[in-house]
């Protein structure tokens, strides 16, 4: 992996594109997933490279939701095992949720690459490509309909980040709540999640656990209500309304160069 | 390659896409190249997947460029060398310039693969990847700063596209002209070109070569008057404008959704 200088500016999105260049290498990404990653860096960068207050608000949202939840899971394709293996383990264990393996393009070599990353960053039990404990999602089609009869299919909340716009549809269609990280507050997994976390997957997962953290202790009224507020459309405007007046700034910053 | 309905609304991205794929599996791109795409294709979306009058402009003033140049060279990396091989060697030919193969990530392999993309397509002559015609460009590290001393080296125009910004600042103070095509209106090479077209590649290399096509019989007096008129600067606010507008639009669409 090449050094990226302690100084420079956009130093950590440089490491997290190596750790996932890295991932690509060992079998865990796919060649779409790099694009994915692109696409992400350039929403990434428009959004100030910061969590934001409509992120940490979601995070608040997310994590009453998880906490609430009789049967959370988190979802898990190869970018998200790539870069934040250790810290989805961390998540579920605070939240109580199951852990599944779920790839758009998949492989069963990919599988088990990302149910091998997923173990070594502690998960003791990971779902996904149990082949026969599988079942398919009604209305979607190829491989990615597959999932686990214990893990998502059951599921009453599904966590899941840089998801295809149609799958996050159809378990919305099933009944299920979901709780969505993506970068582009326009996606059609952004729009048709329960709760959208615009924010970066490295720090989104953490967010979501400090979160869950500080929400230990309050009671389920007290949940319920936070989930109650949570307006996503809303949020997904002002992620929208940062990225125009991020624009704005630098524009004007160009102007004036 | 998979198939994209024709009525899909994102066709022309989701094939621009698989045909990188098919280059990354060729061995023509490299994963960072599909990172790049990526970051290229939120840009794009946030233009309006469609070549703007600034764009249009800044096509304009390059071709003049191009035709006034003396020696102009078109230097080309995997992703461009994927994605529109034939219309590189087109535009070369309107007007009059060399091609040389220049990669950020270079494999002597690569620089084969990439050589041989553009001779299928049409070039005759294709500079780069030499050895002993190679030079160095002075304040460069790496094999990036290797470039032919027929091609870029003795140039007085070079178009590029999708380069890195610490490259394209060399090539400027080395005292050359730089037509730069990138879809990031904030990058370093989009701030350090002389003429910066903000558009897709598979649009940017045919409107270049229209341009110039239209202004064949125009003289060289009105060839110079045409770039000078060209502010770079006032271009790459007008993009910016441009996605902050889009923005708001999209925004509020959120909202009354």
């Amino acid at each position: 992996m090449e050094t990226v200088p302690e100084a420079h500016p956009r130093r950590k999105s440089i490491m997290t594109r190596h750790a996932l260049v890295a991932g690509f290498e060992k079998g865990l990404v796919c060649g779409q997933g790099l694009i994915a990653q692109g696409r992400g860096e350039a929403f990434d960068y428009l959004l100030g490279e910061e969590t934001n207050d409509f992120a940490k608000d979601a995070s608040e949202a997310a994590a009453a939701m998880l906490l609430l939840a009789r049967s959370p899971v988190v979802s898990v394709n190869g970018n998200m095992a790539a870069l934040c293996a250790r810290e989805i383990v961390l998540l579920a264990g605070e939240v109580g949720a199951k852990i599944e393996v779920n790839l758009f393009y998949r492989t069963d070599e990919r599988v088990e690459r990302v149910r091998q990353a997923l173990s070594e960053a502690g998960a003791k039990r990971v779902l996904g490509g149990e082949g026969r404990g599988e079942v398919k999602i009604p209305e979607l089609f190829s491989e990615r309909r597959r999932v686990s009869r214990k893990g998502i299919y059951s599921a009453d909340v599904v966590l899941l980040a840089l998801e295809d716009g149609d799958r996050t549809k159809a378990l919305v269609r099933m009944g299920k709540k979901v709780v969505a990280v993506d970068l582009n507050p326009l996606s059609a997994t952004s729009q048709a999640a329960t709760v959208t976390v615009v924010d970066e997957i490295t720090r989104a997962i953490p967010g979501i656990r400090f979160a869950a953290a500080g929400l230990r202790r309050a009671n389920r009224k007290a949940l319920r209500e936070k989930v109650r507020a949570f307006d996503n459309r809303k949020t997904l405007s002002r992620a929208l309304k940062r990225i125009g007046a991020r624009m704005r700034e630098l524009s004007g910053e160009l102007g004036r160069g």
